[in-house]
């Protein structure tokens, strides 16, 4: 750096979104919104920062150690919010009757954690969450569902949905009189595929003091968890199975709805799957949860996943609030896009490029770039009058693929010209009135630029 | 509270943003953004977190002052921004090359500054900030114009522009010799109508040290600031009043070309004003500056302010990069529109509202909303079956305008009705198949429930 200049850079783990990603997310969080929309969803936004008392231990340890928090000009102990579940729980617990209930919420936000940097994580993300608060109705599950694959379809991303049920997991754990070592269980449920079944067996019955009957028990799940039985099938075993567990039968029988209430959704085969391994964390879920499996890259993980928790404010009200909800993970999503190349590359919204030849041109150009905007095509006006092919290659630079010229020549004729920026394909003598359907037709019928 | 319990509050000078304030501020973001994009500006996004030393000694002695400053688990000494402009010439310094020039970038963000808490102003708050780097051109500053106006047009706010061109202050300045006291000239451009005649003169005499043609040349300037005529009158007297002066002669010029430039955009009249008194501080703009009134409620203050400068990144780089550029007020619109009771006061974004009359009908009622929804019709569907007047009851709570109703008794006949929640107005068997077209004709040819 030159003395006495300041160094341009950001902290370590943040970044700067530059505009080919900006116009991606942009579009992507528009599409997101659209579709919250129209599941009659509304936006909320909390304060970026929250007093600390309100953050700290709703978490894990590790949270509250990730958390930016200071101390503001009034001495009060502050800091910035590390997801968007513990600010909506507040929220909720301070707005619950003016909100009226059940209540839908979207909320698109930045959080900030400060995790050790690594490829793909950073320290301020975006999180996109939604959930229906105050009812417990298994119709919320399905529109929770639902909306997961609407939001994924409209972001064109073939996807898969896997549910599970805790009551089911909680009835498993009741039938083998699990009580102490739940953990070892679901840790047996979650992890079979990467510890393999004799090491699981072994654990279940060192560690975990099961009896052959109870191991085989949980064997006899994880079986079914891997066969490729149809929903139903697998329901029906499962009536057997947890028979003696009331919490059992009772997760049997809100999944069996669940899958039926989703099929008027168009949930059914391959889109909405029962994945009995799905456990998602000890505490928090209570009934339904469910993951989604990007179909061209599974090796990234869930990209949306969520589920049904019995109480969002016990922490900060004695009113009980059941809720169902979810969230989308835009960053993973977006770096797999990128991966598969499927990211536009283009730097500018517009799609027109207005080319002015010399400064006698300028309220001519001026005048056709404002008829384009009104069409609805984004155009971006050249502010330096002069050579064409600097223009030009400036447009196609920003990857807007047509450009609009008006030059001398077209302003003394009263026309225009139009240059594909990919191909050199050139029109000219366009009349100045028919620029704006010339524009029309060549971005509905020609391939996009 | 009771024991054990968290108390739900959010931080003095912080707020929640209730669903109500949040799809009208959800709506008039999504608008801007439509408009900056026709204009081909690109969004961007920089990290709300960023180096104290990025951030120090950039606003003013208050805006330090105001910073959320703190030192992070990693030692480093940071804070949150508290504007865009500083992050944008950080950012702009660090991806010049990248970027190209001209760069047309928007970004709509929350920023932080430790205020004194006091009616209508926050410690968090959105800035609506829009510039092109890079560019010397007065078709820039035109197309800003352009931006602006087009913007507030498609917010529904009726609005005037007023320009100045800081080159004509400072060419009044040179032509009164004022160099040492240019804020006190400033003052008086600013503060005339404040202060007082007699007052100011008191003060260009007495503070000032100026002469009485120095201060006859002042008041000549204010006298044409206060006239009545045309923007060409105004430019013309200007040429003789600051003849001696080459930075006030290329102001003059400058505006004359702007006003040209701006009458393509249909920026005439009442709506693109000269107005020699604007000034908007002493250090930042070189070029042209606006504010912009809003016509019903012009006591408000600018409600859209900008110009243009010479220079946005000279503390981080050597390079030297013009732009212009400017700021939307969205809190004191948004303020404004409340005044005006012009704010919607729905909770939902729902149009429609899908009422079930028992267990049975769920299914069909699914079925019902998805093709609402497909229709392109924002729809809540009840996750209570059961009292139709409950249903009723909640949906217009929500401000949602029409209810399909689909009990038993349709679910039998294979129709549904519809109700308007306003009027009570109610029409029964409506088929399966053609809800989805009557939901669009009420909702087109009635008006707005």
């Amino acid at each position: 750096m030159a003395k006495g200049l300041i160094e341009p850079r950001v902290l370590k783990g943040f970044r700067d979104t530059l505009p080919a990603v900006a116009l991606e997310r942009s579009r992507m969080i528009r599409t997101l919104e659209g579709v919250f929309s129209s599941f009659g969803f509304t936006p909320i936004d909390t304060p970026a920062l929250e007093y600390a008392e309100i953050l700290l231990g709703k978490g894990s340890e590790e949270t509250d150690r990730q958390l930016y928090r200071f101390t503001d000009q009034g001495g009060r102990d502050i800091a910035l919010r590390f997801d968007l579940t513990v600010p909506l729980a507040r929220f909720v617990a301070e707005h619950a009757n003016e909100l009226g209930m059940p209540f839908r919420r979207y909320h698109i936000a930045p959080v900030w954690r400060a995790e050790k940097p690594q490829r793909g994580r950073y320290r301020e993300f975006i999180q996109c969450d939604f959930d229906i608060i105050g009812s417990e109705s298994l119709l919320g599950d399905a529109e929770v569902l639902g909306l997961v694959s609407a939001s994924l379809g409209k972001l064109g991303i073939d996807h898969e949905l896997r549910v599970n049920n805790r009551l089911i997991l909680n009835g498993l754990l009741e039938t083998v009189n699990a009580g102490g070592t739940a953990a070892l269980v679901l840790r047996a449920v979650d992890k079979l595929d990467k510890l393999g079944a004799e090491v699981v067996k072994a654990e279940l019955r060192e560690q975990g003091g099961l009896d052959d009957a109870q191991i085989a028990t949980v064997f006899a799940y994880l079986a079914l968890s891997a066969s490729d039985a149809t929903p139903t099938e697998v329901l029906r075993e499962l009536d057997g199975l947890l028979a003696k567990s009331a919490t059992g039968t009772a997760g049997v029988q809100a999944l069996r709805t669940l899958f039926a209430h989703a099929s008027e959704y168009g949930l059914a085969g391959r889109m909405l799957q029962l994945d009995l391994s799905i456990a998602r964390g000890l505490d928090y879920y209570t009934g339904m949860v469910f993951e989604t499996r990007m179909v061209a890259m599974p090796a990234i993980g869930s990209i949306c996943s969520g589920g049904r928790y019995d109480n969002l404010v016990n922490l900060y009200s004695n009113r009980r609030l059941p809720g169902v909800g979810g969230s989308i993970g835009l960053d993973r999503i977006f770096g797999a896009l990128e991966e598969l190349k499927q990211l536009d590359v283009r730097t500018s919204p517009a799609q027109v490029f207005v080319a002015v030849g010399d400064d006698s041109c300028i309220a001519g150009a001026i005048s056709i770039a404002q008829s384009l905007r009104q069409a609805g095509h984004p155009t971006e006006l050249s502010l330096e009058a002069g050579s064409l092919g600097a223009q030009f290659k400036y447009a196609d630079r920003r990857g807007i693929g047509l450009a609009v010229i008006f030059g001398e020549r077209e302003r003394l004729a009263g026309t225009c010209g139009v240059k594909n920026l990919k191909t050199g394909e050139q029109v000219n003598d366009i009349s100045l009135t028919g620029i704006a359907a010339e524009i029309t037709r060549r971005l509905t019928t020609l391939p996009r630029p």
